[in-house]
């Protein structure tokens, strides 16, 4: 291994500059206007695993191309799947951002950009990792397969498709993806549990333009009101959300896991104030880890409609729309839940309003077992790249291949996250360390090897 | 009035070409990036009265100018206050005007453009009348007074600063406003009530900065779900407003007013295709008529949160902002009931939210006596110039100015429309009939000599 460390050591600057290379590239998948941009962003991380030797293409979809790259050398050693992504979310609210989101820049130790941390920078570490192995011992203790997609932020459709079309191309005995956080600086995590979610998109419309609510205000539904009525009743004021049917199949928290999220050092005021919030809000009953990572949600993650301008404006508006996105837990389903939803708001729709229900997409909560050898050497490595143990946790956020993964291919996870979770990532001012860049390649390298062999080098 | 008739048809083409050229100018008020527009539309107006022999001026306010002119050339005759304005709504949603909206295009016997009938093409009416009277006889049967305003679509706070400053200079026996409409084609009316308006917007702050909606979503107040709660508070399943007080002071219709009402033609499914309703809706108990022109209302306007954008992003919003106008039948007071709807929203905030209150402006509505002499000159011009008797009916929008010239002048509106309420005004397409036009023109010439001598001539 110390081959490999130096090699790393001596490459840091420019592994550094290949990432930022990478950040300015635009890949918003959300965006259609972005397309040439998020497929020259496929083609950069193809010609990266090209260039190290990897058997590697761009695969078409009938979305953006998945990247696959592979290397077969040792026939017998378990095989690992790197899944990551190369698009990004939406950089909006624009003028919030200190340093433009696409012109990448070093600031105290972290790069700045969208996608720094979700998920150029986090996936970029296993490239460099099994670079290093390549380029210093011309081969890798076990088979690695790049996944590489590009619509992880707009949910992952044409990936399922191609996974499910290419079982025996993409067959593997363990995935490995960077695209959760550590649990703080300086204590790494494993991340063991993932929310689920379902996304929609309620589009209301009324008159079929926007009216002066002098004239026709009180005499016609007013889209807005009733939009606001419909996103009211989702929830209770206990904070319960009041979909049907939607706590029934939730796994409740074990104790030891709730006495497990209690021993985490947690400083809740600290915390919030990092996000400008002094109170903590949510479901009766539970405390703010808990609300994050094991507790169901209903989001509003966008609402417009009428005038939106300087000013008044006293029309009644002829449309009103809400995205709306809910994160699951075990054992939710997003599709019966996605249904209800609709059902349940359609019901509530009156007479002079037409009602438009847009399914984005869904996939369900995962929780793995933290007992297996996979896990293992997935500790053993950060243990040797960081100097610490690392801690189990959960995460709110939801990695729908994950899912995937294990109903495909039949294969674990391994969530080993180099960020921090303050870094941003969907906000203004995204950012990545530097030091946990390098760390994760470090961990990275270490990993290939335990997996191979169940012990340190 | 043969000479001035001759006149008015000889220069009906001028007059046209001239009203196209005052559209052309942008004078957005709600928007500062059109200051410079605005003030050309007040300078439109001022050269027009001066041209044709009135004491013209811009007088500077704290905003907008406001053009005044005056001729007083029969000493002990009544003097008469014309009121209009200049400005004109923000023309949003651009992509809907089939012409721009001041790119002024004639289709079918109609002008259409941004302001065409809401308020400029109705005011130039009446400096067309007093054009053709001094251009023909070198006289007027009255002495006339013009204020011509430019902030009216954002609550005319410098006008009746203006007025009460200016008691003598606008000392006059009468209104005449020509900014309502025509109960129909062919259905000439005459306004005898307005309703008034309270408007304001709600900001609300949770995080200070848009949220991962997986990392944090369920653990903070999202602005976005609790802006959907307020506006949903502000109404009950009945369609009443729930602002505490609200119907405390309205002043119910009487048995007469609504025997009215009914008897006026009124083909509701008729009315509602025309704007893309299948349904009317508001407050039970009350006639669509009823509950545009006598019933107060509580509307939202225009509403943002978060990612507006295409596709799905999922964030917890910082921010999520409301625009609400709320319109008011005699004897409600916007003042006190601003306050209250502060009171009611701010009672109902959750921590982690920061609630901020903007008050807009508001007024008090109106009725008239409908039997006065001037009422009756009014009749008479419309007679003389339409061919038909014109009904009396109520307005559902506010024109705060006719509370103003009550309260500070002492004085009654004749609130005369010379366009239609399917004129699309504060929305796209907007337009008057030329034919209008011209009958109002016309019936506005009538009116100096009616108001002068109480007699047809």
């Amino acid at each position: 291994m110390q081959e490999i460390k130096d090699y790393l050591s001596e490459n840091a600057s420019r592994f550094e500059q290949e990432l930022i290379e990478f950040l300015k590239i635009p890949t918003i998948s959300a965006d259609s206007k972005y397309q040439a941009d998020v497929i020259r962003g496929a083609e950069f991380v193809r010609k990266q695993l090209a260039d190290i030797g990897f058997d590697a293409e761009t695969i078409e979809t009938e979305g953006y191309p998945i990247v696959f790259g592979s290397w077969e050398g040792v026939p017998g050693a378990p095989t690992v799947l790197v899944y990551g992504h190369y698009d990004v979310q939406p950089p909006d609210p624009l003028d919030q951002w200190i340093s433009p989101p696409f012109e990448p820049e070093i600031r105290e130790g972290k790069v700045y950009a969208r996608g720094a941390t979700d998920d150029k920078g986090q996936m970029f570490t296993h490239i460099k990792s099994v670079e290093a192995w390549l380029k210093t011992t011309g081969r890798l203790p076990v088979n690695v397969k790049f996944v590489i997609e590009g619509e992880e932020e707009v949910g992952s459709e044409n990936l399922d498709r191609f996974l499910e079309a290419n079982r025996k191309k993409v067959r593997s005995d363990v995935a490995v993806i960077s695209d959760t956080s550590q649990y703080a600086p300086g204590l790494p995590a494993i991340t063991y549990g993932l929310r689920g979610i379902l996304a929609a998109e309620i589009r209301l419309t009324g008159p079929d333009r926007d009216l002066h609510s002098g004239m026709f205000g009180g005499s016609v539904a007013n889209p807005a009101n009733v939009l606001a009525s419909l996103v009211a009743s989702l929830h209770n004021e206990q904070g319960r959300v009041q979909i049907p049917g939607f706590y029934d199949a939730v796994v409740e928290l074990t104790q030891e896991e709730r006495e497990g999220f209690a021993k985490l050092p947690f400083d809740e005021a600290a915390a919030l104030g990092k996000i400008g919030v002094e109170d903590p809000q949510g479901e009766a009953g539970f405390s703010t880890l808990e609300r994050r990572w094991a507790r169901p949600t209903c989001d509003v993650n966008g609402l417009v409609s009428g005038y939106t301008g300087e000013g008044p404006k006293t029309i009644v508006p002829s449309t009103a729309t809400a995205k709306i996105s809910c994160r699951l837990v075990p054992d939710q389903n997003p599709r019966e839940l996605t249904e209800s939803l609709e059902r349940f708001l359609a019901d509530q729709i009156p007479p002079g309003i037409r009602f438009e229900f847009i399914d984005y997409h869904g996939c369900e909560a995962i929780v793995f077992t933290t007992e297996s050898r996979f896990m293992s050497a997935a500790k053993g490595a950060i243990e040797a790249a960081f100097g610490t143990t690392p801690v189990m946790i959960r995460e709110g956020g939801s990695i729908p291949v994950v899912g995937t993964f294990r109903d495909v291919l039949g294969i674990d996870t391994l969530l080993l996250g180099w960020g921090q979770n303050t870094d941003n990532l969907h906000s203004p001012n995204e950012h990545f360390s530097i030091d946990d860049f390098h760390r994760g390649t470090n961990a990275s390298a270490h990993l290939w090897q335990l997996l191979a062999d169940g012990s340190p080098t």
